[in-house]
This record gives C-alpha cells, sequence and structure tokens, in this order.
C-alpha cells in the first residue's frame, strides 16, 4: 500500500520519536548515570570528565532502542593498561546491583541494563584534536561537532533515516551488519539537508562516492587517492578516518537500490518491513526440492567471542570455503552464514550438482611452448591419473585425469574434520568445527530448522532471496 | 620399440615404393586408359588433350594405393554444361564393362575400377596459366612445375611423407579429413628438401606459418595479408591460391605434435597404427561409468549425398548443436561425430552433468544503469518464471528464474524432433534427422555399438582419446 511521502513520514515520526516524558525519563537517567560514575572515579582515584555521548546527547536515538553512552574522560598520562581496567571498574560500581556485561571493542568496556535501558560506560582519553591514543577518543569530538548543528528538525530527519536503514538492514557499522553508524546517519543528514535529500542523492551515487563536508582535501580526486573504500565520509574532526569505513560495498548498494524504489514509491514497509512468515516443514521440502539445486548446511557450535570477532572470523571462513568449493569446481551458486552468536553457527552454501564426473580436463601447455609440452607429455601419458588423453585441443595438450572430489558433501567432510585451517577457515571457527561439524544436505537440515526460530527465518529469507523491501 | 631413423625409413621404403613390375603395370595400365579415353573422345567429337596427371604422372604413388588420373583438356570453347556432361560420357565410354561411380567435387567426373585399380576421368579446360575457368584447370600445371624437380630419391622421400601423414590421420584434402593434400606433401618436400627435414620444421612450426617457394609475393608479412588459413603455401603456380586451405587447425596442430613424438623417439608405428582393438560389450560399460560424465548420442540415417557435402553439413551441424547445448547451460567435455556415409551417422556429446538445477541465474543490469534496473524489476519482481530473488549481488541486479531444460536429453529431442533448423542443423541433415533421430545415453548405445563395427572402433578410440601414435 503507498502512501504520500508526507504520510509516511509524519507516521514514522510518531513511532521513533520519544515523548516528552520518554525522554526526561531518558535524560534524567543520563544525569543520574553521570553522577554516579563521576563519583566512582573519584573514589578510584581517578581525575576524568564524566560526559554524556551518541544519540542521548545528541537527541538523534530512536524511540525504541534508548541507549546511554556515558564516557570517562581520562588524562593522557593514564597508562594503555590502567585505563581499561580502571575504567570497567569504575563502570561496574556505578551500575552496581544492575544486570552487566564485560564487552570489547579496541579496549574493554562495560554494558549495563538500568531500569531497562542499555548503557555504555566508555573510557576514553583526553586529547587535543589529531592526538588520537585509543579509537573511542574521536567521540566527543563527535558530539560537540554534530550536536549545534542539529536543531530539533534536523533530529528528526536523522531518526527517520536511522528507522529507514534499520528496516532496510543497513543500519550498523557493527561486522555483522557492515552498514552505516548513527554518526554517518548525522552527518549524512547534515551534508544533505534532510532524510529524502539524501535518499534522492543515494539513489544516484556512483562507483566512487565522497564527501568531505569541512573540505579537508583539495577536491574529490584527493579524497579518493586517501581512501580506498567504496564510500567515503571524510570525519569533519579528522582528515585521516573515513566515518564510513565500515560500510561493505553489498550494503551501500542495498541502500541505493532501497532509495530507488522508495521513491518511487514511498511505503512504510521500508521502515518496519513485515515480520517473516516462517514455511512449515513441508513447504520448507518443497521449496528446497523445486529448486533442484543441492544446499549444504554446515553446523558447528558457537566459539565463545564477542560478536565482531565471531562475525569476522564467520565471514572469513565462509570465502574461504566457498574458494575451496570452487576451486574443486564444484558451481556454487550462492553461500550465506547463520549465527545466533551463542550456541550455534551455519554456513549455508548452494552447489548446483551435488556430484561432479570421475574425470576433469587437465589444460596442459600450448604447442608453441615445446618444453612444457614435453614435460607434460612425460608426466600423463602412462600415469595412472590419466582417464583419457592426451590430445591436442584448441592448439593446446589436454588431458581427462581422476577428479578428487566427485561429491562436494564429502569434500566438506574431508576438509573440515580437522578444522580446514589449511584451506583458510579462521582461527576460532576451526576450534569449533573441530569439536562439532555436522554437514547436512537440503531436507536434513529440518532438525536444526525446527529447533532454532531465528534459523527458520534465516533460511525462509533466503530462500525467498530478496529483500523484505521488495514485493 | 624405438628404432632408428635410417632402419624405419628403409623398413617403410620397401613397403610404400611400388616394385618394378607393379609400376610398369600401373603405368602400361595408364597409357591404355589415356588411348581409350582419347579414342571415345574422338567419337564424341570433342578435341581434347588427355594426359595423366596426379601421382601416377609424378611417380608418387603409395604402393598400396595406386590411382590413376586421366585429365580430359578441352578448348575453352565448350560450354560449362556440356564440359560436365560429355565429359562424364567420354569416361564411361572409356571403362566400359568395369565398376563404375559417378562423382561430384566442382563438377562431375567418372571413378572407375579397372582391374581393381581406382581410376578417375576428370575433365579440364586448357587455359593458359592464370586464365582458371574450372577447379581442375591448375591441376595440369601442378604435374608440370612438380614433374621435372622430383626425381627418384624425392619421390621416395614423398612416399614417406604421405605415409606418415596417412599413419598419423592427417593425410587427405577432402572435408572428412581436413588434412594435407598429396600435392601438398611434394611442395614440403621439394621447399624442406626431404621427408625429415619437413618433420623437423614442422615440429617448429608458429602460429601462421607461410610458405612461397616461388617468391610470389614480397616477404611473409605480405602473403599473411593475403590469406587467412593457419597454415600457407602460395601455389608456385597459382598466387591467389593457398595449397593448404583445406587444412584445418586442429590437423596442423597434430601434424605438429606428431612430428616431435616421432623425432624424439621414431617408431614404425607413425606410419603403421596398430588396429585398435575393440572393447567389448562389458568394458564398454564399465568404461563410460567410470567416467562418470553422460554420454549422449544423437543417431539418423545417412542423407544421401557425396562425401564432401555430406561431411561439410556435418561438421556445421555438430558446431551448431554444441552451440546450442551450452547456451542452454550443459557443459560440454568434448564432442564427436561419426557417419559410415553410407548407413548412418552419430553425433557423440560428452555432457558434464545430464541435469541441472531448475533454477539458473539470471544477470540483470549494474545498479548504476537506473532506467534498465526499473525495468528489470518491473519484469521479475511478480513473474511467475522467478523462483528467488530479485536481489542486488555484485553490483548489479540478479534473479533466479526457472529453466527451461534441466535434461540435456530431453533438451535434445525437443530441438530436433522436428529437424533442428533453427539452431543452425544443416539441410540435408536436418532432413535425415527428422526421418530416424534416436536419442541414446552412455550403454544405451550398445546396440549400435555392436551392429556397426566401425562405430564400435570409432567409440573405443573417442574413450581413449589420444592420439593412436601416443604410448
Amino acid at each position: 500500500m503507498t502512501s504520500s511521502l508526507e504520510e509516511i513520514r509524519t507516521e514514522v515520526l510518531k513511532r521513533v520519536t520519544p515523548s516528552e516524558s520518554e525522554r526526561k525519563k531518558i535524560l534524567s537517567l543520563a544525569r543520574k548515570l553521570t553522577e554516579k560514575v563521576r563519583e566512582a572515579a573519584k573514589n578510584e582515584g581517578v581525575e576524568a570528565d564524566i560526559r554524556v555521548e551518541g544519540s542521548v546527547a545528541k537527541n538523534t536515538w530512536l524511540r525504541d532502542y534508548p541507549e546511554i553512552d556515558v564516557f570517562i574522560r581520562v588524562p593522557t598520562t593514564m597508562p594503555r593498561e590502567a585505563f581499561g581496567t580502571v575504567c570497567l571498574e569504575i563502570g561496574k560500581k556505578a551500575t552496581e546491583g544492575y544486570r552487566q556485561i564485560e564487552r570489547f571493542a579496541e579496549h574493554p568496556y562495560l554494558e549495563a541494563f538500568v531500569d531497562d535501558v542499555c548503557v555504555n560506560v566508555v573510557p576514553c582519553y583526553s586529547v587535543k584534536g589529531g592526538e588520537w591514543i585509543s579509537a573511542t577518543d574521536r567521540t566527543p569530538f563527535h558530539t560537540d561537532y554534530v550536536k549545534p548543528l542539529l536543531d530539533e528538525r534536523m533530529g528528526e530527519e536523522v531518526r527517520l533515516l536511522k528507522r529507514f536503514m534499520k528496516g532496510v538492514a543497513v543500519y550498523g557499522a557493527e561486522i555483522k551488519v557492515g552498514g552505516f553508524s548513527g554518526y554517518l546517519c548525522e552527518l549524512l543528514v547534515l551534508n544533505y539537508g534532510s532524510f529524502v535529500e539524501v535518499l534522492r542523492h543515494a539513489e544516484n551515487w556512483k562507483e566512487r562516492t565522497v564527501i568531505d563536508q569541512e573540505g579537508h582535501y583539495k577536491g574529490k580526486e584527493a579524497v579518493k587517492k586517501n581512501f580506498e573504500e567504496p564510500f567515503v565520509m571524510v570525519d569533519p574532526v579528522d582528515k585521516g578516518r573515513n566515518v564510513a569505513a565500515a560500510v561493505r560495498k553489498e550494503k551501500l548498494d542495498e541502500f541505493i537500490a532501497a532509495s530507488r524504489t522508495f521513491l518511487k514509491a514511498p511505503d512504510l514497509k521500508f521502515f518496519y518491513p513485515p515480520e517473516t512468515k516462517v514455511l512449515d516443514a513441508t513447504e520448507l521440502t518443497n521449496k528446497i526440492s523445486a529448486r533442484g539445486s543441492t544446499i549444504v548446511f554446515i553446523s558447528f557450535e558457537a566459539a565463545a567471542t564477542v560478536p565482531d570477532v565471531l562475525w569476522g572470523q564467520l565471514y572469513k571462513s565462509q570465502r574461504a570455503l566457498r574458494k575451496m568449493i570452487r576451486q574443486q569446481d564444484f558451481t556454487v551458486l550462492r553461500d550465506s552464514v547463520w549465527s545466533d552468536e551463542k550456541n550455534l553457527n551455519i554456513f549455508t552454501f548452494e552447489i548446483e550438482n551435488r556430484y561432479l564426473p570421475n574425470m576433469k580436463h587437465h589444460l596442459g601447455p600450448p604447442l608453441r611452448k615445446k618444453r612444457e609440452c614435453e614435460n607434460f607429455l612425460r608426466k600423463h601419458v602412462e600415469a595412472d591419473s590419466t582417464v583419457s588423453g592426451p590430445r591436442v585441443e584448441d592448439g593446446r595438450w589436454i588431458v581427462d585425469v581422476q577428479r578428487k572430489y566427485t561429491d562436494v558433501v564429502k569434500l566438506l567432510n574431508e576438509k573440515l574434520w580437522d578444522g580446514g585451517r589449511r584451506d583458510g577457515v579462521a582461527e576460532l571457527v576451526s576450534k569449533a568445527v573441530v569439536d562439532s561439524l555436522e554437514v547436512l544436505v537440503n531436507d536434513e537440515v529440518l532438525k536444526l530448522y525446527s529447533a532454532y526460530s531465528e534459523f527458520a527465518k534465516f533460511l525462509t529469507e533466503y530462500l525467498e532471496g530478496k529483500p523484505r523491501w521488495l514485493t
């Protein structure tokens, strides 16, 4: 159901803007936490600036996802090790009595849930702009840059853009998503003026789009020379940093495609996609068999690590396995990876044919390379591996040799029983694979499908094979 | 068993050189025939020069394959139609009482078997060099060019080269073979000096080798500009003609490869390859199943035409079918064609997998082409043919669509039931296919294999997949 852009804006804003009382509650909670952290720091003997950063500081948070970032800004004299441990301790003290999780990015920080609100207590150094020591040192500068430029109306535009990006699944700079961060959304709105203008420009973004709001470089070519990512937003507070460095090409493309389709036919579903209706067991079996391909599922228990590390290793391993399967001449139609980040990971490889013939062409040298031809013939004429040939075809020697793997399932079991490190499977994934590998084909996956509802959703969407906003 | 080059030369010469009495018999038969043809021409009122041409005239025939070419050289005033019919009549009269076959090349000629010797009575015009009217007009010039240059020893070298080329299956300019003519063998020996020298040069022939014995052109580049074939021997009697025009690239390559292997390890088998020991039914079945591929045989009864036309159409149809199968995404590993030229023709297509999945990737436009993307989405989002997608992959839209043909056997039956003209099957082949098509898979071919011993030999060699001289 297509509505007017204005109707949709209004409806979305109603949903994403915190009410006056909600806002007050969050801001008051933020103040209280700041106080508590300040006190805890004092008690630990740490002389620090305590500040609220992030979407709460900038008034750009989405109503359903409030997240309070309290930063402990310590002097540059504090040694790197104490920086992590002491601040973690401060966070713990300040949120004593609430659910707490230690997290790592570049260094440890504390996540806590206070009155059901997610709170991060994060250390950073109090540096001069440009003299960064830790990765979080820029954050206060981001807040200071954005805050004065974003009035109430512009805040609305940011909320619209964030919600749109969430809806079309490109929001979030974490490795799992590889999409757009909140700060990047704010800069996009500041640069183009409004949510709709961001989309209107995005639908025409070219191969390499660069934005340099503060004019740190002399022209776009200079920016392109300094960065290699597909989309570059030069950080206004740090000319050496691309705010969009985490944005993967496929997420950029999805955002461009979604922008176009939305502008042609605005619809609320871009912001709030309908829940995926999971296929039942019979439907699933029918759908898989109707494809006629072979879908191979590689399941193994989760490795104990933080999501960014896990997803980094999963993606790396996925690429490595894809390459390995292709090297053995199987045609990979598509592949994907799913994880609940706690119990189970599943790679999905869809293969054109599970089986290949016993023999394969092995190309020899072109006829004009006399010496190589001699060696090729010496090697293959009487060899056990030769099924047929050698013969000259299209100006070069060729021989049909025994193929090593004719069954992709056997291939995966053999390559993965010891973890697959030699083929490039990442370390933690490899360890988990050794302990708990299972290779399942087509509807053999039903037992996992029934046990893990999130996986069922994932697989249903995989078989659908298109963005949820595209109907 | 490797022997010295000298031993082999001696042995081969013993076998290919006619004995003195044999030679006398052939030459006397040739003289008698010339007389008879002359008389018949006179009776028909045709004023013509009667000459023996070809290998008998040049003393280069192989002992086991004597073939007497008697040419009727008529005045240029004779109309083109009479030229064919009258000369055919003369040939018939002259060989009355013997087995006779009417043949066609550019025009009709007569083949007869006189005392078990093959005799061709061929018309040509008595032209001045360069003013060719019919294709055979050059022949007397070839004889006159070669004869004075070939002494007894050089004749031996030509016989060796011809026998070598026969042994490695590259001898003969007819369409079926696409190899080296007798005249080309003579010119090669004249150019390089001996049989072995031809091979020594051949093993180093480059991508495009050109020989211009009489220096008709100013350098090799000029020759290359005027001809496009892979190997060029400018006809000493006609600068516009490539004597090697009929030589296909694959035959040229085979000759080069055979030359190298022979020179490294001279062996009689290059001249006289051992008879192929045909596989029995069980061996055949095992060999096919061990490959794991799908071999599809397309059999149909022979079209009534002369061999050159038949083979031209068979090769053309083979290429067309290969292309058609590949267009439907099946992987053709190798293909070949067999014919006994009388009863049966069989195309052989070896396919990686008989079946393909029900769906296939259909690539859409790259994201940057906005208008094309819109059209692509409009066409595929709700289409019945869409199995999965559309989605963006590697910067372009892609959709998984229903595949039209998932079984290569069904594909061939459907495309060929009406002869396959639309897919490029040649006319006479197409007609024969309509009447008598059978598509057989793997060991279903056994009934034909058992019925046609020459096909059994062909298929055994196909499965072996290498030149017979390579062991």
